[in-house]
């Protein structure tokens, strides 16, 4: 299973300083693309061609889906309302507004450019609350995940179950994924159900996620497979990306095959962000991360390349199961070589060609589902932005 | 606000042990019309007609409604699958079947007996995904209730979160909350969409009720009003029955007056049964409660009888305010003369014509919706069985 190959030269755009994160949705600290806080973030995206398209497709959907997302969420009960506008950063814990950063958006972001890619303008005009649902969706899953991770931080700010206590965030997740199925449910548009149905499976989905990774992050490193490791990654991190952009298939009135190709576009783009995340977390950005390099290593995380180090049979792989049987100390440990020791072990290699591996695979599905390159260009930019590769 | 009327006389139905429990949708431990444990429950309801023809109802909906559940708890995914079978008794721990008591499913009983009651066997038959969705998020907030709560025992068996951690019951309750509204969106009885909306609704309405609740146990008891108490009620135990009612009434294609109005009766019905509960909070079952009168006295609980008590101006809510001011001591205060204080006060003569005000509150609703007494008689029945009261 561990596929070892040549590996993928990754590169990172200089986007700013990176904040912190910890999306139920992915596996480490960082939103796919989202690595800037604040105002101003789409200005550093860099010269590249896809990243420019990128940032205006981001600021574009940011703009038709905040006032669907502010609407719903104005048709909550009051202490409900107030707990997530501050989630959302749009007001202070003591109620007054607040001119916050509530993430990129990339997942509406997705819904509406497969839309477009599908349907043209009348059908992301169409989809407009589908991208609000799946953002919602995203929304009360960070909350949930704040809560069981004990998560202080979140978009430069205290974690919601910090400022309203554990009760008041689980609530409050709970009555977004509420709202995010009822948009769907109240909606006349004739793929609502449909959207709805495959909005509530993926759901399903990020919970076994969640479920997965707490699981073997608590089980001894030799009792962990690659495979496994992989499923957790796409529950986590793939299906949200997926479902998103085939809510916006749906929304297009495209054919059950196209729905599927892009779905699996999204996993495989949120699979490749994940890998690199991880390749990140360990060996740190070429660039600025605002990270210490060996981070993941240092908290014992059993991300993709560890996992693939520690299942390769190799010398290396038993110093590093060696190392990480015990908690880490600064006193005993070199990180970096730690890290050469998954590097020894192929865990970087392995990690940087399946991320190259995933993304031809993203393409493919996507060209199935939209041969037209120029329909396809704005879908082929998020996924290139959402794993920040330059290539 | 606080109407003091002649007290109803309110006895209660000998039923055996009850059960302890802490739903979401009910302020104290007892699930409306769920008093004895495990199988034979239905036999020993009493001799009355109401209380026989409840019996049958709940017996015949939980026959219909069990197998859509476990086909619906079958599709989750492992982890949450194995959670859930947990908690509806129908697993151990371990995974090997029990034959446990996943409750008396009154929700479902409403349900399909609204829709019986509005469209004939026709309805019936078609609103058993609506049924198991409502059941399905009843089980949602009762499993997250129970991780805010700290509650330990639900059904005679440790709950949840004891045995799989907080962040698997919190993960099994959003599975299971968007199980329900999927079986929903996948429906395609043309009430489906509506039913989605209205039970997402309810949903966010659960959340404002249960956050209301644990806010005004926070507060000194001077600073609780009764409009307030009885809101959160309402909106705590009061509107999931409302909304069972009103999703039996849209899958028989009811007109939207008789929607509203069997949701009024399924509210007022809930009120009816939380006053009467807090009652019995206080000064205990006639029969058997398998509690100790008192009980929410010494927890200092603001159940409704405390709140109209405490609101009433008289001599003897001062008396109850200084006892309430200060945690209960079992060497300094007899919690007969604190009961005392609360009925002197006025708050048992108020909640008992309250609850008797709201049940003839209930019956007006119900009649305007089905105005033939055979048809409506199910729903009397269960509504008088989940009041506990013998008329």
């Amino acid at each position: 299973m561990t596929e070892i190959r040549r590996g993928a030269t990754v590169t990172r755009r200089s986007t700013g300083t990176p904040e912190g994160h910890g999306p139920i949705g992915t596996q480490r600290d960082n939103e796919p693309g989202e690595l800037s806080g604040g105002r101003g973030r789409a200005q550093g995206q860099g010269p590249g061609a896809e990243g420019h398209e990128a940032a205006v497709l981001l600021r574009e959907s940011r703009a038709s889906v905040d006032p669907e997302l502010r609407s719903a969420i104005a048709s909550l009960p009051d202490s409900m309302r107030r707990i997530a506008l501050y989630h959302f950063g749009w007001q202070h814990a003591d109620g007054t507004p607040a001119t916050g950063n509530a993430g990129k958006a990339i997942r509406p972001a997705l819904v509406l450019t497969a839309a477009t890619a599908l349907g043209g303008p009348a059908a992301r005009a169409a989809a407009g609350r589908a991208a609000a649902a799946v953002e919602l969706v995203h929304n009360f899953t960070l909350l949930h995940d704040d809560v069981m991770d004990r998560d202080a931080t979140r978009r430069h700010r205290p974690t919601a179950w910090t400022v309203f206590g554990d009760a008041d965030a689980i609530l409050a997740g709970d009555a977004l994924q509420a709202l995010a199925l009822r948009l769907l449910a109240a909606d006349p548009h004739p793929a609502s159900a449909a959207a709805a149905t495959r909005l509530a499976d993926c759901v399903m989905e990020l919970c076994e996620g969640q479920h997965a990774d707490t699981a073997m992050e608590g089980r001894p490193p030799d009792q962990v497979t690659l495979d496994e490791t992989l499923a957790m990654a796409e529950a986590k991190t793939g299906a949200l990306l997926g479902c998103a952009c085939a809510l916006g298939a749906l929304y297009a009135g495209a054919a059950t095959e196209d729905v599927e190709a892009l779905d699996a576009f999204g996993r495989e783009a949120g699979l490749a962000f994940q890998l690199i995340d991880d390749v990140i977390g360990i060996w740190g950005d070429p660039r600025h991360t605002g990270k210490p390099a060996g981070a993941d290593l240092a908290a014992r995380k059993k991300s993709l390349p560890v996992v693939a180090a520690l299942t390769s049979g190799t010398p290396a792989a038993a110093e590093l199961a060696e190392l990480y049987a015990a908690p880490y100390d600064k006193d005993k440990e070199d990180l970096e070589r730690t890290a050469l020791a998954v590097e020894r072990a192929g865990g970087r290699d392995w990690a940087q060609a399946q991320a190259a591996d995933r993304m031809a695979r993203a393409m493919q599905e996507l060209a199935r589902a939209v041969p037209d390159p120029e329909a396809a260009g704005g879908l082929l930019a998020l996924a290139e932005f959402v794993t920040r590769r330059s290539t």
